[in-house]
């Protein structure tokens, strides 16, 4: 199989600070799990006139330059929903950083994992680094199906993942997965981002039920 | 035919949030349903002095990117004549997405579907996910005819669609098409927005009829 | 072996200034040791409004640029941690660059040192010309491993390089290479920068426990 693509692996092998998540990726040479990295690049202002925003760096392609865009826009209308008084989207100045550096990458299926790193920074909770996640993210937080199913769930168990988040479509390409594949290891399907957020965040997931219907 | 270029078909199977319109595209692979999706990304404050703006996503062409401008402009001046006092379009800065994201997209025919997402999230009022529409606007809001009607009506009533909005100069095109193709689907034919604004938002069409012929 | 790729390595042959540390780079021609350089191009105000930025100069390519910015962003995180009212890095308008101009360069592997040379320019505190690492650095500021270890090692000898920082997941690499190459040089690994910081600055790692788990 030669070198793996992706030595950043076992960059978090300890513990993952809040802000960083763990993706999935589908290269020509298998599956591969990798990190996306949010973190302040400037002290907070929240009495600050101006909006926020992010510097995107990790040699992205141009579909995933627009998916960080796209997940911004999410991550700040959700944070909306559950933190009303939560502005820290709104007016900090964040980097996203995908390692390693010189690996070129591209592709929307990190959305749901752009998503969530950056509403673990602003919520400063910490994802445990064994869930992983995978899915586009549309802009109303619809999770969209993603390719390298198998690839990706292989990864994901190689990197010792044992909360796997998938998305609604992508149920059957897993259940034609030979069981040795599917076994040790929890998986859950979701068709909407509030979904994905019950899970990694259960203990803030206290929203009037009024407004997760209206979130769908 | 192989993998339908847009599995993004099914994605509000359930229902479309304001913000949210069908429309219809003309691929190499023959025609699809796709949504506009528009949303706030950043909270609305109508007494800025600053007025709004719009971000672009969804892997889009230079003539579609243009195109979301001029609906920009369209549904401002359009939205100045139904609600006067509504200035949520000149003061919200907004996204406009095209899932999927890894999908290239270009052309002008999503026009008066861009015009009607933002209109529909101006007036917080769904538009129903049985209705689908395509055509070119131009910036005093007449529509222009599209390519690709025989493709775009098989597309629409593969994704359920009820009714269909087409420009008028395409009539031809629609009447040409074998009986089996144009039934059980409700179709209208519009010369210019203002016909397809009372379509989809019937009960907000109260302007004065010296507005309205003003407007055509 | 024909002429060297990087003449400047003799440039800071008495002594660096703050803001200025050695590096290693791998080229086809073996490995070389080179110099980050950074400086004011601005007199710096403190109570300025505005940010501060970085100008990037040295014929670098898209992936060491990139790498500039994740180490800026770096170096001001580990600076709010380490002396949390030096507000230089938030307000300085700096200048990198790396000798030669007319060298291409590429890559991530000078991470480590661009955060090194930063740091060093907020604290105003050289870093002894014997001293040379790399390592790619990941948004928190881990420490990733990079190639060619065996030919920067000789070009760090070379240099007259007494301490050589390496990534810890290359510490592999360095035990593989024979005796002679090994030998009359201090190796240190590290996983995370705030090791690194500590090899460095030794007398300013000050910072309370608790921070320092934080930051890993």
């Amino acid at each position: 199989v030669g070198k793996p693509k992706f030595t950043s692996e076992r960059l978090y092998s300890g513990e993952t600070p809040p802000g960083v998540v763990m993706g999935l990726a589908w290269t020509s040479m298998g599956g591969a799990s990798l990190f996306v990295e949010t973190i302040l690049r400037r002290p907070l202002e929240l009495d600050s006139k101006s909006e926020g925003s992010i510097e995107i760096t990790g040699h992205l392609g141009d579909v995933m330059k627009e998916s960080c865009r796209i997940s911004y826009t999410v991550s700040k209308n959700l944070l909306m929903k559950y933190q009303k008084d939560n502005h820290f989207l709104d007016k900090a100045h964040m980097h996203i950083h995908v390692p390693e550096g010189a690996t070129p990458k591209d592709g929307p299926s990190a959305g749901v994992t752009i998503v969530s790193a950056l509403l673990s920074l602003a919520l400063n909770h910490a994802i445990p680094n064994n869930v992983a996640m995978t899915g586009e993210v549309s802009l109303t937080g619809k999770v969209m199906p993603v390719g390298g199913i198998k690839e990706k769930t292989i990864a994901a168990k190689r990197a010792g993942v044992k909360t796997l988040i998938l998305p609604e479509q992508n149920r059957k390409d897993f259940s034609d997965l030979p069981d040795f594949i599917r076994q040790d290891i929890d998986v859950h399907f979701v068709d909407h981002y509030t979904q994905l957020f019950s899970i990694i965040f259960p203990e803030l997931d206290s929203r009037p039920a009024s407004t997760a219907s209206q979130a769908s």
